[in-house]
C-alpha cells in the first residue's frame, strides 16, 4: 500500500510529465480549456422574497505598513498568510445582492463599475447572468458613499446604470461627502479619493438622490439601521419577509478570516476607527445572539453566513449552500 | 438614530406587510421571481490543468441515535445545531470534479444519478450549465464504491451516463463490494443496499472496468493514495501540474462543521472507524504541513480549502472565491 507522503505529493508532477506521450496518443479529442468562470451568482429565499447575489468581483488589495491602524504589519501579514491569500496582499470580494420583493427590484450597492481592473466591475455581467436586466431595478440602496460601493451607479460614459432606478443613500454620509469644506480638509489618499468618486457620480444627481434616515424603510421590507463608524452614514440593512431576516451587514467589517476574528483591529478604510470598533461589537454581539443571517458585502463569495464568539473575536458560519432554490 | 435592536429586527416583518400598498402602485412592472437557482460549478486554474466541481446537489441527512456511533445522539445534535442545519439534519454536498488536462477530460466520482429526489442527481444538469458534454469524459474515476459517488456512472435506462469513458475503480473496493459471501453477510441498512447499488452499476460492466492499485498514476497527473477505512478501498487523489497541487480527499471525512472540527467522531457511513480516524488524523496531519490545496467531497460547495490544525481537530479555512478564472 502506497502511503500519502511528502515525497509522493511533490513527485506528482514528475509522473504527470513522464505521462503526456500517453495523453498524446488518446483515441478522443483533446478536451479544449473552458478558459471562463461560472458566473458568480446565487439565489435564496427570504420568506416571500428572492434575494439574489450579484457579485461584481474579487481584487487583491497589497497590506502596506499602514493598513491596520493599531496593529504592526507582521501581524497583519502573518494572518493573511494564515488565511491563505497571495502573499503580501488579501483577497476582497464586492457583493452586491438584489431583493425581489415580487412588487420591486431593489439592488443594494452597485460595485465599481467597470473598467478599474479585469477582476471587478462585473456587477453587469453578473446580473446578465441572473437574468436581471438593469433598466429594471426600482430602487438602488447605497449602504455608504465609498467607491467600491457607489461607482457602478454610472457606465463609463456617465449615463446611468440603472436608468429607471430611485437612487437613496444615507443623508449622513451625503451631508459629510458632498461637503466642499470636509473634502478641502480631507488627508491625502484613500479619504481623499473617496470625496472625488462622489463628486464623480453625485455632483449632477444632487436633485435626484433621494436621502434616507436610519429607521427608515428604504424599500419595502427593508429597514435602514445605523452601523456608522466606517463611515459618518455607514448603514446596515434588515431585510424581513415572512418569517425570513436577513442582516445585509455592508462594511460593518472587511474580510471574516482577519478582521471578523479580530474585530479591534482598525482598517485604514474605517472612517472614525474607535467608533467603528464598537459598531462591530455591538452589530455582532446581536447578530450572534439573533442568530441571524448576514450578508457581508466583503465576505467571501456568497458572503451569506451566521456570526459566532470566538475567542476575543467572532468567527463566520458560512450558511450551507443550496444548489437548487 | 435607531440602533439595532431585538425589537427592530423582529418588528421588520409588519413594517413590510404596511408598506405592500405602496409597491403595488409602483409604475414598474412587478418583477417575477426567477425562481432558478445559479448552475453549481466552479472553475480553477491548477498549473495546466483547468479543474471544475460540478456540483451533484446536496440533502439533508436526517441524524438518527445511530448517525456517530461513538457519541451521544445529544451532542451530534448540538453540534448540527451550532453549525446552523436545519433542524436534527446536517445538509450533506455532494461535489464530483471534472479535470481537464487539456489532453484528457477526467471525472472524478458521479453522485447519485438522477431520481432519486430533486435537490440529488443534478451533475448531468450541471455539466450541461459548464459546456461540457458527458460523451466527452475519457476517464471516470472512482474514489469509493459507495451509491453517492457510483449510482451517477448509469442513467435512468440503465445506459452509460459516460459512454466513452474508461471506468476505474480502486481494485480493493471492488474486491470487497463485488464478494457475494461479503454481501450475504452484510448488516441491514446502508451497508447491504451499499452492495445492492454496487451490483445494479456494475454486474454487467466486470470486464469494462478497470480496477486501480494506491500508488498509480491513474490519469495523467492523477495520483491514486491510500486513504482506507471509510471503505477497505477508500482511495484520495493528488491531481498535479506544474507547480499546482490539488488533494481530492473524497470521503476522509464527511461535513467539516462536525467532523473536520471532530476526527474522532464515527460517522455511521465509516465501514472501519477505527481505520477510518487512523487515516483522518494522518491525512489532514499531512494536509495541514503541506498547506496543500483540499477538494472535499461532502464539503460546502465549491468545496475546496485548506486544513488547519485547530483544538483537538482540525478546521476549514475556504479558498478564496475567485469570479474570474
Amino acid at each position: 500500500m502506497t502511503e500519502l507522503s511528502r515525497r509522493h505529493i511533490l513527485t506528482g508532477a514528475a509522473a504527470s510529465v513522464a505521462l503526456a506521450p500517453f495523453a498524446a496518443a488518446s483515441v478522443h479529442a483533446a478536451a479544449p480549456l473552458s478558459g471562463k468562470q461560472a458566473p458568480s451568482f446565487y439565489r435564496s429565499k427570504l420568506g416571500d422574497f428572492e434575494i439574489t447575489v450579484v457579485s461584481d468581483g474579487a481584487r487583491a488589495i497589497p497590506l502596506p505598513a499602514t493598513f491596520v491602524r493599531n496593529i504592526s504589519n507582521e501581524q497583519v501579514l502573518a494572518a493573511a498568510e494564515a488565511a491563505y491569500m497571495p502573499k503580501g496582499s488579501i483577497i476582497a470580494p464586492f457583493n452586491p445582492i438584489v431583493v425581489n420583493t415580487g412588487a420591486k427590484l431593489v439592488l443594494i450597492d452597485t460595485g465599481y463599475g467597470p473598467g478599474l481592473g479585469p477582476t471587478v466591475g462585473l456587477l453587469p455581467f453578473t446580473l446578465a447572468a441572473a437574468g436581471i436586466d438593469p433598466k429594471a431595478i426600482d430602487i438602488v440602496l447605497i449602504s455608504h458613499m465609498h467607491g467600491d460601493h457607489i461607482l457602478g451607479l454610472k457606465t463609463p460614459d456617465g449615463a446611468l446604470a440603472f436608468p429607471n432606478a430611485e437612487i437613496k443613500v444615507p443623508s449622513v454620509d451625503w451631508a459629510f461627502w458632498m461637503n466642499d469644506d470636509n473634502m478641502s480638509k480631507a488627508p491625502e489618499g484613500f479619504t481623499k479619493a473617496s470625496f472625488g468618486f462622489n463628486r464623480k457620480i453625485f455632483s449632477n444627481l444632487a436633485d435626484k438622490v433621494t436621502r434616507y434616515d436610519w429607521g427608515q424603510e428604504v424599500a419595502p421590507g427593508v429597514t435602514a439601521v445605523e452601523s456608522s463608524g466606517h463611515t459618518p452614514g455607514h448603514t446596515s440593512f434588515v431585510i424581513a419577509s415572512g418569517s425570513g431576516r436577513l442582516f445585509f451587514q455592508g462594511d460593518v467589517t472587511n474580510v471574516p478570516e482577519l478582521f471578523l476574528r479580530n474585530p479591534d483591529w482598525q482598517v485604514m478604510f474605517d472612517h472614525e476607527p474607535e467608533k467603528a470598533v464598537q459598531t462591530r461589537r455591538r452589530i455582532y454581539d446581536m447578530a450572534s445572539a439573533e442568530k441571524i443571517l448576514v450578508c457581508g458585502y466583503h465576505f467571501p463569495f456568497p458572503g451569506l453566513g451566521y456570526i459566532e464568539k470566538a475567542g476575543t473575536g467572532y468567527r463566520l458560519v458560512p450558511a450551507a449552500w443550496s444548489p437548487v432554490l
